[in-house]
C-alpha cells in the first residue's frame, strides 16, 4: 500500500543525479515509476538501481518529471507536454526564465507545466550518486507560469511532499534573482578561489585548514553543467559579480597602502560586511539553530563502544539532539560529539564521568 | 602521573581561544600550567574553566607560550624572554615574519625563541569556546628561525605532540606565503561573498541551499583579529588577490557577451581550473581520504534508537568507519549515516533490514 501523495505512473526523463533520485524516492513510496533515458546504459543502471522500470507503450502517465540538462529542458518539456495528453509536466533545471521564454514560442498547453527546482544536488553527478534522501527536509521551488491550472501546481506539489521536500512558491523571475545570489555567486566565487591552486606548491596547500576545504568545496562541481546554468542566467549573476569584483578592487586598493590614512578601516568594515552578511543565513532548515550544549568524550576506536557509550546516554535519560563523529586516521581514539539540551549538559557529563567515561571537552 | 613530553610549568600569556584550548589540553596531561592574562576577568574564566592556575612569584617556567593578538605578539614574546631567562618562548600567531624582523630589532636571546602555528581555529573566540581537542590531529608550523637552538625547537615540537597535533617545521617565509594561499585568501574571498547578502532580499536568501552556507562560514571569523593578520601579511596575499581580480575581470567579459567566439570557453576552462584546484587538496588528515561505502537508515527520533541501531550493527559484526547524524527540526525521523568498508556494506545492509531497520540510501 502506497502512502504517497501523488497516484497513478510518474514518468522521470533524464535518468541522472536528480532523475534517479527522484525515481528511488517515489518508488519508495510504492508508486510507479517510469524512467526513460536517451541513453540505454544510463536508463538500464537506473533500473538496475530501484529508480523505476523501463517505459511500455501504454503508459498512463500522470506526472512527467524532466531532468535533462537545462540547454535541452524546454525542448524536453514541450516533447513531453504533446506526447502525454493529460498528463502534468514538470523539470528540475537550475535556471527558469528562459525555459519559460523558450516554450512561450512553442504551441505547447502550459496550463499542465510547472517548473520546479529542488535545492539539492551533489558534487558527484550520475545515476550511481542517487540518493532517496536528496531531497529530505530541502526547499523545492515551484515555478509557476501565467497559465498554469491550480490542479498542476498542486500536482507538482505533491510531488516535492511525496519526496519528503519542502515546497515554496516563487515565480520564475525572482527565482532566478534568488539563485544567482545564493546559488550561481557562490559557485564562481568558489571555483576563483580554488583555480589558484591549480598549480600551487603541495608542501603550501599541505597546511590547508578547513576554511579552505569548505570554501572550495562546490568548485569540484560538474563543468559542463555549470556552463549551462551559468549562460542561461549570466544577466542576473553579471550586476552582482560586478559588485563583488568593485569591492575586491576596494580592498585591493586598501592592502596596497596600509599606511594610508582610512585603509584600514576600509578593510576592517569589508571584514565587518562579511560578518553581517553570513548573519542572514536562516538556519539550515529555515530558521535560527537552536543552540545546543556539546560534550565530547574518548573512545577507544573498536567496535561496540560507541554504542555502549549511546546505550548509557540513555540510561542516564538525556535525549540526544546531534550527533558527530569524525573519523581520523591513525588515531587510536574516537572523539565522538553529543549534542544535548545546555540544561542536561551537567547531568550528562557528572553521569558520563561517574561511569568512567572520558570527557574532553 | 603525567604522560606528557613535556615538563616543569608552562606559562600562558594571553587567555583566549587558543591558551585557554592549550591550557585545557595541557592540564589534562597532567602538566602544571600557569595562564596569564592583561585583563583579570578573562584570567580568572580561564582558571576557572581549568586551563591553568594564576601565576606566582616563584613559578619556575621551562615554556612559555605566548597567545595575544598578533600586534602585541612580538613585544610580549620580548618581554617573557627576559623575564624567564631559562625558559623556551614560543608563539601562535597567524603570520610569523614580521614578528622575527620585529625581534631581530630587539637585543633578545633569540636561541631560545620558536615561532608557531597551530593550524586549527573556530569562527567563535575567546575563553568561552577553549576545547582541549582543537589541535588532536591539526598540522601544528614550527618556525625556527636562525638563531633558534636545537633543544628549543625540540621542546616547541614535544607541546606540539603533547596537544595531539602533527609538527610540521616550515620556515617562517614559506609558512607565511602558504598561509596567504591557503588562509588569508580563502578569508578575504568568502568575506567578499558574504559582503553580497548584507542586504538582500531575505526571502531570496531563504533558497540557499549548502553551497553558500559553506562558502561563507569563515566570513563570521573575528574581524579585529583578521584585520591584524591581513596587515602583517598584506605583500604575500595582494598577489594573490590580483591574480584572483584578473580571473574575475576575464569571466566578467566572457559572461557580458556569450556570443561572442571563445566566451564559453573561457567560462568551461575556468570552472575545469576549478576542479583541478580542488583535487590538489590533500584529505583532512593529510592524505587522500579513504572511501567508504555510505549506509543511511531512518529512525526514529526518540532516545535510544540511535544506540539500538549502532548495538545491533556491532552485533551484526560490523565495524564502523564513521557516523554522521545531521539534526533536522520538525521532522520525526533520524537518518543516521553509518560509513563502513565497502566489502561489509552488501552485508550490514541484508542483516539491518531482516531486523526490520528501513534502510533509505
Amino acid at each position: 500500500m502506497s502512502s504517497a501523495r501523488l497516484a497513478g505512473t510518474v514518468r522521470i526523463v533524464g535518468a541522472g543525479l536528480l532523475g534517479t533520485s527522484i525515481g528511488l524516492a517515489l518508488r519508495k513510496q510504492g508508486l510507479d515509476v517510469v524512467v526513460d533515458d536517451l541513453s540505454p546504459a544510463n536508463q538500464r543502471l537506473a533500473v538496475d538501481y530501484g529508480a523505476g522500470r523501463a517505459p511500455s507503450t501504454d503508459d498512463e502517465v500522470s506526472l512527467v518529471v524532466v531532468c535533462v540538462p537545462p540547454d535541452v529542458t524546454a525542448k524536453t518539456v514541450a516533447l513531453e507536454l504533446n506526447a502525454n495528453p493529460h498528463a502534468v509536466v514538470t523539470d528540475v533545471a537550475s535556471v527558469k526564465s528562459q525555459i519559460l521564454s523558450q516554450l512561450a514560442e512553442s504551441s505547447c498547453d502550459l496550463s499542465r507545466y510547472v517548473g520546479s527546482h529542488p535545492m539539492a544536488g551533489r558534487e558527484r553527478g550520475g545515476a550511481i550518486s542517487g540518493r532517496a534522501d536528496l531531497f529530505f527536509t530541502r526547499p523545492w521551488v515551484i515555478a509557476s507560469n501565467a497559465a498554469s491550472s491550480i490542479e498542476a501546481v498542486e500536482l507538482v506539489e505533491k510531488l516535492a511532499l511525496d519526496l519528503g521536500a519542502s515546497p515554496i512558491r516563487v515565480d520564475a523571475q525572482s527565482h532566478d534573482r534568488a539563485v544567482a545570489l545564493v546559488s550561481h555567486l557562490p559557485q564562481l566565487v568558489s571555483t576563483l578561489l580554488a583555480a589558484r591552486l591549480e598549480h600551487a606548491d603541495a608542501r603550501d596547500v599541505s597546511l590547508a585548514g578547513q576554511g579552505l576545504r569548505d570554501t572550495t568545496r562546490i568548485a569540484a562541481s560538474d563543468a559542463a553543467l555549470w556552463l549551462q546554468i551559468l549562460s542561461a542566467n549570466s544577466e542576473r549573476v553579471l550586476p552582482l559579480l560586478e559588485m563583488f569584483e568593485s569591492d575586491l578592487a576596494t580592498l585591493i586598493e586598501a592592502l596596497k597602502d596600509l599606511a594610508k590614512p582610512g585603509a584600514l578601516s576600509v578593510i576592517g568594515d569589508l571584514l565587518k560586511r562579511g560578518n553581517s552578511g553570513v548573519e542572514q543565513i536562516p538556519g539550515k532548515h529555515g530558521s535560527q539553530p537552536k543552540q545546543y550544549s556539546r560534550v565530547v568524550v574518548m573512545i577507544d576506536d573498536r567496535p561496540g563502544q560507541l554504542a555502549k557509550l549511546l546505550t548509557e546516554v540513555g540510561e542516564i535519560g538525556v535525549n540526544l539532539e546531534d550527533l558527530k563523529l569524525e573519523h581520523s586516521p591513525g588515531a587510536q581514539v574516537g572523539l565522538p560529539e553529543l549534542y544535548v539540551l545546555p540544561e542536561a549538559e551537567v547531568r550528562l557529563v557528572e553521569a558520563l564521568a561517574q561511569r568512567g567515561w572520558r570527557i574532553v571537552g
